[in-house]
């Protein structure tokens, strides 16, 4: 796979590691552009873009007649979301509350004139609409009696072939035999929590953690732990092994890469290190791999499955968010657990038809995915900079908001005076919708942050519905 | 509807209902064709044709040289299986047996070369497989972004308005938004379960019931209870109404017309007696409606929901039995659970796409939905009909053969010696796969029972396969 990456990205994933990793830190000079083309033996043009790309992902800055520094963490932690921190407790509260607010807002994206900036989706507009309906027609023509037959329970074989094949880059040895599809990754997490846990079982999730997460774990019986997390690398995993040793956990589901809201990554060496501490407690990790496609660095992110050596990891994904949301194609690599997962989904049902699986096994059957992913990605990487300098521009000073590495949501934290649950629906009126930071916990938190999709192309109408929120937050404090 | 139907069925309804109802009973002689003629107003033909229908039923006989009589009910009970006594009492047994018998025969079924008689399905060449291609097609044209957009939640719109309107054959007045569509049955009738059930309660079936059932039941963590069930009115209400007197039941789940495998078909009265003792006991009746489109008599029977006054009937149906089992399109009208069933739905995932779902809609929306059906149901009548004769004529006297009025399987009892599970294993060797008997209930019984469905068109091969289970059973008998 590296031998197709253009240079100036292998440039720049080997600086990136070296500053993810600590070998060069808080403020350190970087060699010159003249400097490292020598030293590389590569053009200046390519490390001068090696450079733009760091400096995309926040690692770098350029200091004007100066040359480039590695951005200090302390740099970042400034500006970006504080490090959350809920209580140790497990919860199993009611979503009443968040649910009517959750109601209102997904009817109000749909209507027409709305601006839905708390849409969960890339625009249908960055995604590959014509070339799907092909691979679909496509797929009519190639299953037999045109796909009105059960398709394998396990799911289609050309797509978990597929999958297989594409899950090579992380150095996979999964067969598609080890593969299940399902429609969708909420099935996909739905029947990982069924198969390793038990009515009253505690599951430990990132905080702020994606609703439809909370709302799957509880509708199981289960309770929740929320764990403290760095809007940059993620769950504390210190934290995390406390929980453990006292036995207070049954099972952990966590978005290690991009997670939703805050879109942070944790670094491969936490990846590792979370991998190591299932296996000393022996505790299934449910791993959520729905965003990992949509990486702003050069490379895609390990998955937590790369470490997996016990079967521990059930790994989950879904082609809802990169290719086709309706399509409700998902899948799980179990583990060890794949008997009695399977076993769930042929009991109670839950398959999706064998056409728009084969028609995504087509379209991954040739480099159409790739091409596409690297369109969808850069597209995503330059909203969300736009988005980010827009509301820089227009939010009060000391607004924080995250930094993604990845995936098409922002964090926004802003004064704590600010209650974003009644912004939400002022913003109503202006047929704005936003998701308040409420609801991405069952703990009274976040009362003062907010979801921003970037979903959506840049465009006036975003700058304008941006600034209408920074207006009311403005008005608001003045009082 | 009934302006539109055929005089001749309307005569044949008309007797069909008065020798249902006992008005005409045990023996009786019917009018000759030309007292009736002449009494109703029709032609000869009219009558002729109608006695015709009524014989297929098996509701009369012609007798040579004297004209048309009431079967008797003690004709028709030497012949069918006898009536199942099952065990009074609630079972959790595992099903690990059962399983690997149903594996192997599903592994079977698929491969080329099997006469499959233990298909759960109609076979594809009766299928619309072209018009529903184009359906889709339509569908992708239809939809927003060819349909990679999230459906609602829901369920496609304009497939729910359709199943609305299909309902109004039994007057129902469901409109679109009490009705949630699922892939498939299966899943319907899992979240059913899941909605007005916890672990540990129990749930009335009937017996032999398809193990589908029974899997679905168990893996929710809850009992099943087998109620003694007549091969041809269905499970014994009496049996039933002092379960839940000492209040032994939570739920119902039934199939009230033509149950798997018997086939059998529950009198609107019973279904009415029914409803109402679960409104005596306020427990939830999950009414599987999947094969009331396959009816042999005139008219589709109405279903258990027709009677439901309280919304205590969860209305559950699919289109995989009668247009496309891959398409996985089911519904539900939960009635009263409505709220809390639409909730664990999307909680836990299970969307089906909108693209089938619309193609569904699409094929509904004019009348190619009834002019198949029609022709489907010609089918396995006739289908039906020629199983039973070429059982008659091959299988040992002695042999009981149910007379589904509905549906696409043919249970069989065979001499109490032998043993429907080693007679699959060794029709293994011919390449011909049939269930047996012991997999459609928890206890253990029906072990000289099998399964034989006529879904596959009646020819030489399938003749030649009967005739090798007779010749098996013969056989053994001769030991």
């Amino acid at each position: 796979m590296n031998g197709s990456m253009p240079k100036y990205q292998q440039v720049a994933r080997q600086l990136g590691d070296k500053l993810r990793l600590g070998v060069l830190t808080e403020g350190d000079k970087l060699p010159s552009v003249r400097m490292l083309s020598q030293e590389l033996g590569v053009s200046i043009n390519t490390v001068q873009q090696a450079y733009y790309c760091l400096e995309a992902e926040g690692l770098v800055e350029a200091r004007p007649q100066s040359g480039y520094y590695a951005r200090t963490l302390i740099d970042r932690m400034d500006t970006v979301p504080h490090r959350s921190e809920p209580q140790a407790m497990a919860h199993q509260t009611s979503l009443s509350d968040q649910e009517s607010v959750l109601r209102r807002r997904v009817r109000q994206q749909q209507e027409p004139g709305w601006l839905p900036l708390s849409l969960g989706v890339p625009a249908p507009e960055l995604l590959p609409v014509k070339k799907l309906s092909k691979a679909l027609q496509q797929a009519q023509r190639e299953l037999p009696h045109g796909g009105i037959e059960y398709e394998q329970m396990t799911g289609n074989q050309a797509l978990r072939r597929q999958i297989a094949r594409y899950a090579l880059f992380w150095g996979s040895q999964l067969t598609d035999e080890e593969i299940i599809t399902t429609e969708g990754c909420t099935a996909a997490l739905t029947l990982c929590l069924k198969t390793v846990t038990r009515p009253g079982d505690t599951v430990a999730v990132e905080s702020p953690v994606y609703f439809g997460i909370l709302q799957t774990i509880l509708s199981l019986g289960l309770k929740v732990l929320e764990l403290p997390t760095d809007p940059l690398t993620g769950v504390d995993l210190d934290v995390l092994e406390r929980h453990l040793q006292v036995g207070q956990v049954q099972a952990c589901l966590l978005v290690p890469s991009f997670s939703n809201p805050l879109g942070c990554c944790m670094p491969a060496t936490h990846k590792q290190r979370l991998v190591r501490l299932m296996e000393r407690y022996q505790i299934p990790l449910i791993e959520d791999d729905l965003y990992g496609d949509l990486h702003f660095a050069p490379d895609r992110p390990l998955p937590c499955k790369a470490f997996d050596r016990q079967g521990l990891v059930l790994w989950c994904g879904s082609f809802s968010k990169t290719l086709a949301p309706g399509y409700r194609v998902g899948w799980v690599a179990p583990g060890r657990y794949y008997e009695a997962l399977f076993q769930i989904k042929r009991y109670q049902g839950g398959f999706s038809p064998g056409l728009t699986q084969q028609a995504v096994a087509n379209f991954l059957a040739n480099d159409r995915y790739e091409l596409h992913l690297r369109r969808l990605r850069q597209r995503l990487k330059g909203n969300c900079q736009r988005y980010q300098q827009t509301i820089r521009t227009y939010f009060p000073e000391g607004t924080r908001i995250s930094e993604p590495q990845g995936g098409f949501t922002l964090w926004v934290e802003v004064d704590a005076r600010i209650n974003t649950l009644a912004l939400a629906d002022q913003l109503a009126v202006y047929k704005i919708s936003i998701l308040p930071g409420s609801v991405f916990s069952l703990q009274p938190q976040y009362g003062n942050c907010m979801r921003l999709s970037y979903g959506m192309p840049f465009n006036e109408r975003v700058a304008w519905g941006l600034q209408t929120i920074g207006q009311l937050i403005h008005q608001q404090l003045a009082v």
